[in-house]
């Protein structure tokens, strides 16, 4: 297979036609942008089968590149054209933003807060506002306004799963993308790497926080993250 | 006089009644959030006139808190609540968006960007979006389009101002203020320490980068600014 690319947490690979690609997960799992970073084995397959699991969950709700599972680590996605946006949803207020803007941990964001960052290990990823989004070009104000939508369905939807599950969906980061005919969709992962799950009772961590944090065992936590998922 | 406010560059007092107060420009000079201070005999009374001259030229076009010159360092205002924000309008990329977004120096912004701070030493001025400020609830969506328009309008008439003097206006910081009848008004001060002017021709700084950077006398670059506007 060709390796299109060769991310932290995901490889992807050519598919099988040329608007296709093969995402996999792998079972490093990084945190401070690389600076930490660990192998646990058995890590790729639980955020591939969580992901797998809400992209399908979302099919007819958010238009996404996911197109259907491969095996226990990889699925089969829309080749996209990915924006250098990291488009961050926030329920409660934690990590970054509670350092930034000095609000207390846990304040709840009614309704629920929407920001973008720039894609920029270089930059460390700033923050930017829809007219830094238009000023360096990163997006048309069509795009933007479907992104933040989009964003916030998907947040509603999985905000209302989660809390069946008894799990509170603090906050997430998502990616789009764009087919080369220039429709918008959903990209990335939705995994506990990417987002942050409280269990709503005990405010215990199920997200990579627990490896960022030192708060446990990262692998336990996502396996009780898919058991509650039926998976 | 009774002292309400002693700032880094300017102090306030009890005006004559209660609703007004005395704005006193300082020969202070600070930089880097407080790090690099100087005192300089003259400042005060040069940043003063141009911003009383300022003032007085936007007042048919931009409400603002200014009511009448005093004396040679000190204009009357009407007492205000400032909003913690600080207002950033620029024309050309510089100073911190240059490292920030990694832009090049020089970069023309079409339209010209407006940019909200949270006025807060403790955070270093974090940069809010317009759902960060109403998450915090700095300020109403109705009270941010106003000052928005209000920066514009002020961007506009100085630029077209300062270009005919042989000088572009780079960018500038603008704050603003509520009346207990919560009319809002342009408030603080207009001046090469809240504002980066370039020669049109040469782009030497005629501003508090020459404080900032080390670029030579800041008392000839402000008496220069003065010449050119008459003062």
């Amino acid at each position: 297979m060709q390796t299109l690319y060769n991310g932290k947490a995901k490889t992807l690979f050519a598919g099988p036609s040329p608007d296709t690609i093969i995402i996999f997960f792998k079972d490093t799992v990084t945190a401070g942008n690389g600076v930490k970073h660990a192998t646990i084995p058995g890590k790729g397959a639980l955020t591939a089968q969580i992901s797998i699991k809400l992209f399908e969950m979302l099919k007819d709700s958010v238009p996404s590149h996911y197109i259907k599972k491969l095996d226990a680590q990889s699925f089969l996605a829309k080749k996209l054209q990915i924006l250098p946006l990291e488009v961050v949803v926030r329920n409660y207020a934690t990590g970054s933003i509670v350092k930034r803007l000095g609000l207390p941990r846990g304040q709840a964001f009614q309704p629920p807060l929407v920001e973008f960052f720039y894609k920029s290990d270089a930059l460390h990823d700033p923050l930017l506002c829809l007219a830094h989004i238009q000023a360096l070009g990163l997006a048309t104000p069509h795009e933007l306004a479907q992104m933040e939508t989009y964003a916030r369905h998907t947040n509603a939807l999985l905000t209302d799963y989660f809390w069946a599950l008894g799990l509170k969906l603090i906050d997430m980061k998502l990616e789009f993308g764009k087919t080369p005919d220039g429709t918008l969709l959903l990209a990335d992962e939705l995994s506990p790497d990417t987002m942050r799950l409280w269990d709503a009772r005990t405010h215990e961590s199920f997200d990579k926080d627990v490896f960022r944090e030192d708060k446990g065992d990262l692998l336990t936590a996502y396996r009780e993250v898919a058991r509650r998922m039926g998976l």
